[in-house]
Parts: C-alpha cells; sequence; structure tokens
C-alpha cells in the first residue's frame, strides 16, 4: 500500500533533485570541457596520498578545505527518478555501509573532527539518460555511449554538501566507489588520540575510457567455488571493471549443468560436485548485475571441446593416429577424438539446442563467446574422413574446414539473437569471419600483440585486447608494470583516428593451469588494478614515469582491497598499516 | 604420585619392546644392506597412488595385501624408554589424532572393511640413542649423525601388528609422517557406500640424506604475522624439513624486540604492532621443537643493516655523497649511511652485547646466521675516514675492511659459544674467513651455482645450499621441476667422495619483497616440497624422467597439504577430490 501523501512529498523531493541534477550536470560538463585533463595529486605533495582514487578519474579537483564525518550518523540517500525501486543502489547503500566506509579493523570509533565543517549525508542522484532511463531494474549491457552510461560527478563542497549525480544506476556505483576511496583518517590505526575521518573539498567528473572492462576466469582447469566469484567480483566493482567473461568449460573439465543436456557435466565434470548448478550460475549472475558487472559466458568450440566428448563423443571427430583406423590417438600430435566433428549436422543440431539454452534461458547478456581459438590441425589433417569431406567441398586447406563450422556456428548463434565473440585465431588463418563479431586479441606474438591488434583493426572489426594482460603468466618483480605499460591506442604507432572507435576495450585474463582457491585471489590483486586503470582512466602516458608515478597509488589500492578483506599481494616493500597483523 | 605396580608394569612393557626392537632394527638394518634403495611404486602401477609418501623413504617394500582401520577406536601408543616425558611425542599424538589420520572433510565416518584385517594400533617405539637418550627433552640440533639421529623403521605386518622404531623422538615423529601418508582409502569423499580406511603391508627404512633441511623466511621486507609461523612449520613437518632459518630483521624493518635494546624495533619496526616480542619468539621456537624443527635466528651485519640505523645511527658508517660532507646520500649508489661503521669501538661493543643476547637468552640453536652477503663498497669507498683508516692498518682494498669487521663478528659470536653461519659473499672478495663457519652458497652465477659451491667445497669449509631453490623467484609453468633437478652432490661434475660430507644440506629461501600474508602460504606450498625430497630422499637421479615420475607423486603431496588446512597451490591440471569443494 502506498501512503499518498508520503509519495506526493517523493515526487516533489525528486523534481526539485532534477532541476539541482540538471544544472550540476550542466555544470560539470562545461568544466569538463574547460579544464583540459591532467591527472594530479589533489593535495599538491609529490606522491599520491592515501585517499587517492585508483582508477583515476577523467577530472578531480581538490582543495586544501577538509570536512569531517560522523560515522555514527552520516548515511548515504539514494534518489532515483522515474524509478520505485533501483536495488543495485540500494545494494550499494548496504555495502558501502558506515562499517565498510570507515573501517577500523579493531573497531575503533570515529568522532567527528570539532575543527572542520561536517558533511552529514551523500546524496546519490540517479538522473535517467535522454528516455529517462535509470537503468535501475535491468542486467547491466554493453553501451558505447560512454559519455552517459557509466558517467558520474563528485560535488563536495566546503559548505558539507555531498553529492553524486548519474544518468544510470551503475555510473552511481562507481562515484560511491570513487567517493569511498576519497575517505582518510588521521592516524594509522594504532589507537592514539581521537580517530577522525575526512574528505577534502573536491569535483570529480567521471566516465570510463572503454566500455568493456573485463577479466576472464577459466573453471574448466580448476574449479573454483561459487564463494570466489563474489570475492572476485566485489575486487571488480572496487576497480571499476564491469565484465566477468567466464570461460567455464574447456578441455580438462565440463562443470556447466545444462538444463538440456545434464549429461555434459554428470560425465564431464570432475566429481559431482566440481560444476556450477542453474542455481549457483543464478546467484553469480544476480550478484553481477547488483555491482554493475555484466557476466558474459563462454562455451569454447571448436577446439578446447574434448570434456563434451566424455557424454557425447559423436561431438568429437574420430582421429587416425595410424593413418587408417579411427580413433586412434597419436599423441602429442592429437588424442583419439579431438574437435567438434565439423561434418555430421550432429555437431550443428547439439550445438543450436545447447546455445539456444544459454541464449534464452541462461545467460542475461546478449554476448556470447565462442571460443575459436587453438583448433590444432593434427587430428584433422589424420582423417581420411575429413579429406574426403574437403574433397566433396572443394576445399583445399585445413582453415577451410574450420572456416566451414565456424561460419555456420556465428550464424546459428547470430539467428537466437546474441552477438558472438571470438578469439583472433580464425582471422589469423584467413577464415572469413562476419563484420558483426567482436574479435578479442591474445596472441603475443607472430611478431608481437600490437601487429595483431592492428590487423584486426585493419580488417574492420571490432576489438577487445588481452594479449598483454595474461595475469597467469607469472613473473618476478614490479610485473604489474608490463601490464599498465601496454595500451590498445597509444602502444600501436600505425593505428588511424577512425580505428579507435572499433576499440570496445579488453581483458584480464587468468587462464587455469595453475590457479584454483588456494591462489586465485592474489593472483588476481592487484594485478587486474593495472589493467582497469588503463581501460577505465584517459590519457595516461606510457612511460616509466606515468608507471612510477602510479606505483604508490597502486600501492594504495591493493592497501584498501586489502582492508576490505581481499588478499591482494604487495608490489612493493612495506606495510599496509598497523591494522593488517590483526586480520 | 606414581602408581607402583603400574609402574612395574611399564618398566616390563619397554624391556620387552626394548628387545622387539633392537631385534627389528637389526633386522631393518640387514634388510637395509641387502636390497638396493630403488624408488619403486609400492602397488606396482606405473603411477604413485594416493598413499605414496613424500619425500620418498630411503627403503619401502608394499605389498598388494591390505589392512583396514576402524578410525573410532585407532589409537598412536607411543613407548619411550628412558623418559618419562616425552611432549614432542604426545604433540604428535594429539596432532596426528584420528580426524587428522582419517580426514574426510564431511564428516563421513569411516567404518572398518570386514574383508580384510585390522590395524588396531601403531606403537611409536623411541629407544634411544648409543647413550640412550630419547632428546624427549631437547630442543632438536644438528647432528650429522644421520644413521641415528632421524632415523625411523617401520613395520606393518600381514597380522595387524604396525609399529614404528626411532633411536630418537625426532626420528619418531618422522615416522608418524610417514605412517600417515601410507594411509589411503576407498573412495573420492564423494559419500557412496561405506568408507574404509586402508594401509598396505609394508616395511619402511628411512633416514635423511643430509641433516639441515631448512626453510629461510624474510620477515623484513614484510611482516608474518606469528600465526602463520606455525602453518609454515605445520608444512614443514609434513615434508620433513627441520631447520626454520628466520632471517629476521633487514635494511627495510627491525621487528626484533630486543630484550637489551628495546629502542631497536621502537624505532626500526614499521610500526609498533609489527614486532615479534620476546614471547611471541619463545611460542615460536616452543612450536619447531615440538616439530623437531630448530629455529636459526640471522641477524644480518655489516650490510643490509639500515633498520638498525634508526636507534643507533652510529653504528652505522657515515657516507660522503658529495666527496666532502658526512653523511650525505649519492642515490642510488649509496644512503646518507650504509654499512655497519667498521671504524669505531661502539660498533663492535654494541653487537657483542646484542649478541650475547641472543646466544644466551633467546636463540635455542647453537648456529647463529651473521648474514654478511652484499656489503655494496659505495659509501665506504666516498668515505675519508674509511681512508684513513685503511692507511692506518694498511688496507688497500675494500674487501679487508669487510675482512676487518668480517674476522672481529665472528670470532666475538664464536667466543659467546656460538657456530657461525654466513652467506657466501666473503669468500667471494677473498676475505679470510674461519674453517668452522658454515658457508650457505646462494648466488646463482658468476658463472653459476654449481661453480659457487664446489668453490666453497674446495676451500675446504661445510656448507649449505640455497641458490637453486630462491622460491621467491617465481616463474610460469611446472617451475617445481627447476628446484627438484637441482642436487648438491650429483649436479657437480667435479665434486670428490671427500666433499659430500662438508654438504650440511640445503635450505629453500623465501625473501620478501612480494609476499605477506596474502601470498606466503601458496608461494611455500608445495615449491619447498621440492627441495625437501631432494635434502631427504637419497639417490633421486637429475633427470626429466626422475622428475616426471616424482610429479603425481608431489601432485598427491599437494593434495595432503590442501586437506591438512594448507592452501598448497596446483602444479597440474585436475583436482584434489570431491571434498576440495567445501574447503
Amino acid at each position: 500500500m502506498l501512503d499518498s501523501s508520503r509519495h506526493n512529498l517523493k515526487i516533489t523531493v525528486m523534481k526539485f533533485f532534477l532541476v539541482f541534477a540538471i544544472i550540476a550536470i550542466l555544470i560539470a560538463a562545461i568544466i569538463a570541457v574547460l579544464v583540459p585533463y591532467e591527472p594530479r595529486n589533489p593535495l599538491s605533495g609529490k606522491e599520491w596520498p592515501p585517499g587517492s582514487p585508483w582508477p583515476l578519474p577523467y577530472n578531480m579537483s581538490s582543495t586544501a578545505t577538509v570536512l569531517s564525518f560522523n560515522p555514527a550518523t552520516f548515511r548515504i540517500v539514494p534518489l532515483v527518478l522515474n524509478s520505485e525501486q533501483c536495488d543495485p543502489l540500494d545494494f550499494a547503500v548496504s555495502k558501502y555501509n558506515n562499517d565498510f566506509l570507515f573501517a577500523t579493523i579493531e573497531g575503533i570509533p570515529g568522532v567527528p573532527d570539532p575543527e572542520v565543517g561536517l558533511i552529514s549525508e551523500l546524496r546519490v542522484l540517479v538522473v535517467g539518460d535522454a528516455s529517462g532511463n535509470t537503468e535501475c531494474q535491468n542486467f547491466p549491457r554493453f553501451s558505447d555511449d560512454i559519455d552517459v552510461y557509466e558517467r558520474y560527478a563528485i560535488t563536495i563542497s566546503s559548505d558539507g554538501l555531498a553529492d553524486i549525480q548519474a544518468f544510470t544506476v551503475w555510473g552511481a556505483l562507481k562515484g560511491i566507489e570513487t567517493f569511498a576511496q576519497l575517505i582518510w583518517n588521521n592516524d594509522n590505526f594504532d589507537g592514539n588520540g581521537p580517530l577522525h575521518f575526512y574528505v577534502n573539498e573536491t569535483i570529480v567528473q567521471d566516465y570510463p575510457r572503454f566500455p568493456h572492462r573485463g577479466l576472464m576466469i577459466d573453471t574448466s582447469r580448476h574449479y573454483q567455488q561459487e564463494k570466489i566469484f563474489y570475492e572476485v567480483m566485489d575486487g571488480m566493482m572496487y576497480n571499476k571493471l564491469n565484465v566477468f567473461h567466464w570461460h567455464i568449460v574447456d578441455d580438462q573439465s565440463f562443470p556447466y549443468v545444462s538444463i538440456r543436456f545434464p549429461e555434459l557435466s554428470a560425465k564431464g565434470a570432475y566429481t559431482s560436485r566440481h560444476v556450477y548448478t542453474q542455481e549457483m550460475i543464478a546467484r553469480v549472475m544476480e550478484a553481477g548485475r547488483l555491482r554493475g558487472i555484466r557476466i558474459v559466458m563462454e562455451f569454447d568450440t571448436p577446439g578446447h571441446a574434448n570434456s563434451w566428448g566424455h557424454a557425447y563423443p559423436d561431438l568429437l571427430t574420430p582421429c587416425y593416429g595410424d593413418g587408417v583406423t579411427p580413433d586412434t590417438p597419436n599423441y602429442p600430435q592429437h588424442a583419439a577424438r579431438e574437435n567438434l566433428n565439423p561434418m555430421e549436422e550432429f555437431t550443428y543440431s547439439f550445438m543450436r539446442d545447447f546455445f539456444e539454452e544459454i541464449v534464452q534461458d541462461v545467460s542475461k547478456d546478449i554476448f556470447v563467446h565462442l571460443g575459436m581459438d587453438e583448433v590444432y590441425p593434427p587430428c584433422w589433417e589424420s582423417s581420411p574422413e575429413i579429406a574426403e569431406f574437403m574433397r566433396i567441398n572443394n576445399y583445399t586447406s585445413i582453415p577451410e574446414v574450420q572456416e566451414h563450422f565456424t561460419t555456420r556456428h556465428i550464424a546459428m548463434v547470430q539467428q537466437l539473437g546474441a552477438l558472438p565473440i571470438i578469439w583472433q585465431d580464425p582471422l589469423d588463418f584467413g577464415v572469413n569471419v562476419d563484420q558483426d563479431v567482436l574479435i578479442q586479441v591474445w596472441k603475443n606474438w607472430g611478431p608481437d600483440w600490437e601487429s595483431n591488434l592492428q590487423n584486426v583493426l585493419d580488417k574492420g572489426y571490432k576489438t577487445l585486447l588481452s594479449a598483454p594482460w595474461y595475469i597467469n603468466y607469472i613473473d618476478y618483480g614490479e610485473s604489474w608494470r608490463n601490464y599498465y605499460e601496454a595500451d590498445p591506442v597509444l602502444s600501436l604507432p600505425n593505428i588511424t583516428e577512425a580505428q579507435i572507435p572499433l576499440i570496445r576495450g579488453g581483458e584480464a585474463c587468468l587462464w587455469g593451469e595453475f590457479v584454483d582457491q588456494t591462489n586465485i585471489l592474489p593472483r588476481l590483486f592487484p594485478f587486474i588494478s593495472a589493467v582497469s586503470e588503463r581501460l577505465w582512466s584517459h590519457d595516461i602516458p606510457i612511460s616509466s614515469q606515468a608507471t612510477n608515478d602510479a606505483r604508490r597509488r597502486l600501492d594504495h589500492q591493493r592497501c584498501r582491497l586489502l582492508q576490505r578483506g581481499i588478499p591482494s599481494q604487495p608490489i612493493l616493500n612495506g606495510y599496509c598499516g598497523a591494522w593488517e597483523v590483526l586480520l
């Protein structure tokens, strides 16, 4: 039952804030145009102080004027136009609660500093895009309208007023995270003297450089527990990453519990416990939604598909290890069966049914990743059946066999209404791929990733970059610098202005050969932070100096993650605070 | 109050077992002589099955005859001659309890298999060495009497009798660990059918290849919490490692809380919480004792000593960055002050007082590590004071200055009654080092560690090897193979028979630049297992084949560690068991 007078009051308040928000956004837009971007230390020190955000906002100005908080009474006030409900914002308000914003580990209560002004609340205003859509009831989606979709502005004025304005709830979530990062305190949690929390008078105008900022996790080589995903997505949210690319199955195991083909996991998973049920997947997707994170599912074909064969051996191509007998291996060239069988209609009808399930009943995102990487030719080359198939179809090379499958598979998935993503391999082998397919660049050779990315752009494809961000390739030392110094635009000497919009962003990738629940979190954090700043922040140069400038700020971000419960590993000598010994 | 009749019964029982033990040890010794060592799969499969021990015992024979356990009633019975109390053994009996030996994670109770015979108890008999010492009341110590000190024998006979015989309690602990590793079960914890635990009829004769099998941890670059040490030492015990080398202070911080000089940590620790108090150190040492692990403390001098200077700047040498002004830095050549000051008596008297505290009041081990690595010369070279000091002493090179300090420092520590260990550096620079000092080889260059080790042996020093076992140098892939394929004897083409006894063992080293509480455990485990087998097991060849043979067994060891609560990271694709999803 709706209380009518309260409802009217609410509408009046909303109208007031709509006018306020439009003025604020206009002012902010003018500032954004007039003030050229320059990463700068808001407190003018040489090193970025605690309270410096990661990733760097598009524009941020702070003064030396500080305001204080009362952790006992401070509150975040969500104000959403055109939406009675806004559960991602409700989730954020409950997540970024006062224990989170004013974390002391030891439970020492913070008190207002009587010397300076007080901020009593943060108003978070979601005004809706051009059509009034606040996105509150939706799953996050891909949008190349980066000026609007995740944009936010923060105003913390010297009179103690603090607000965030955003068009959509996804922008509001980004703004709340930045606001949380701006808060600092007066001591090192050593418990000496009263503890005060502060924020500087600050204006932030921010929006992402690229719309697709992702992390790929492989759950086939090693299984990851559901609880890990929540920790990972929390950490993604703290870094403004917005796509979780779930490489859910591969040769080694098939943990996905299909609705239509439950035998796939019954026979293909490591054990009956190493599975992702529909209920678990739905929970993960909902958790992603609340954090502004899209979940893009990958089912890799026609290679990396051995685990499909445990339940459905006819999906795989029989190899001829001895040249004459089907289903014979020739290690290490090929197994007894390998790669989806491109010759049989069964393969295509099965895949149609399977992907119909994914597109219509499981995935909440319009993109589906189809893999298409590393289709090793020896099995197909060994097969007289493939030779006959090639003769009938007038194919003269194995890539044409791959193209045969690829073309039908992509068209089928498109017909289901999904947008395919594939790894770069088919393009490398001259396979003719539909121009609407999004191409993910992963190879760091031939001769280098920059050439591979340029090649995909030259062919006119939209693209995602991952090649320099394979964070499973661990290395000693400040290895994050290599991730930080790879830029999908600046690293390409021959890129044209017209090609830049084809770059949709990129993804850090954590392949699972040597990663399981014992080590995944410190493997991810803070390395994905290096990628997140490259993809979110504008115009950070590729230079040792820029990377050196980022070191202390990244160290602080890793400490922030650690304090929030994510075991993010050190990148420098030192310590995060006296509180860390209590973790 | 001692019950006299029970006491007499106990003595009778002990006498019986003494006779039994002497016979058993004689038989085992005969077997050990007659049966040449050959690593072999006790169940004759191609791959080592669950239940295969790590590190490999000296000699082990199993038959296909299996015996079963009743996890509800099985017990370990300690029987110690010449000792009323034996708390390391009591600790082991309580640690290796039935929940530990018959872990199911899910709490599915195991039941005896009625088809096979039952083992109702494991008798652990400690008979004492030649002088009757069971070591029960002592701290573990260095002993090159490897045939006796940690030796043990296990007999599991087809009639259900199971016992361990050892000379000292330290051998008994090793035997209990091996016995625990021999237990396997009939399913994958999926809860299908009754759960049975088994052990094969087995005889084990085992003793270590080297007496000093260690792990070095650096707590200066990043602090490690006390609770981490217990997890680390548990993992060391599960791998039969017996020395925890505690690199407790370094340039970056001074967490050691000195009794005599508390200002060292008050000013040199990261914070007042990032410290190791005497109480904490005593607890860590006691925990080491119960696990058969010696704690060797390192206080690195004269380099790596900057953190001493926060409280006592006069301990450090003033550098002359501009050539004329003391206490001026010249980055990155040197800081304002660096290296202990070899010219001032204050340095020597301070160090005498400090090390007297360590040797007399703190360390329980006779060895003390004095560092002596990486004494960078630029500061001393910059100093007119050092130039004058050299002139007065007729020194013509900086290494003679180092020798000046080194010789006095080593003699002082020896005078206190301790046995010094140092890193190899003084020998590299021609410094004349007392022949009784134990030299730790750490450099993997100049041109390689094999030459460095050979060089130390050629000079007649006793030595510890660490150079190939710097497990902080992470690398992608099956990096443990490099650790496994380094052997202090087999890798040296020119080693002589007479030099082999000079090799006291070795240590894996985990330097702390990029390691803290977030990642230390998966950094250590299972990599230190690779080192542990190299140092414990006899005559494992250096070959890809030997390493391949070890892969599955090491994978099983990592799963064993994981099941026991240590986050040991994967070395191969796959999974440990359905139980891992419940961790």
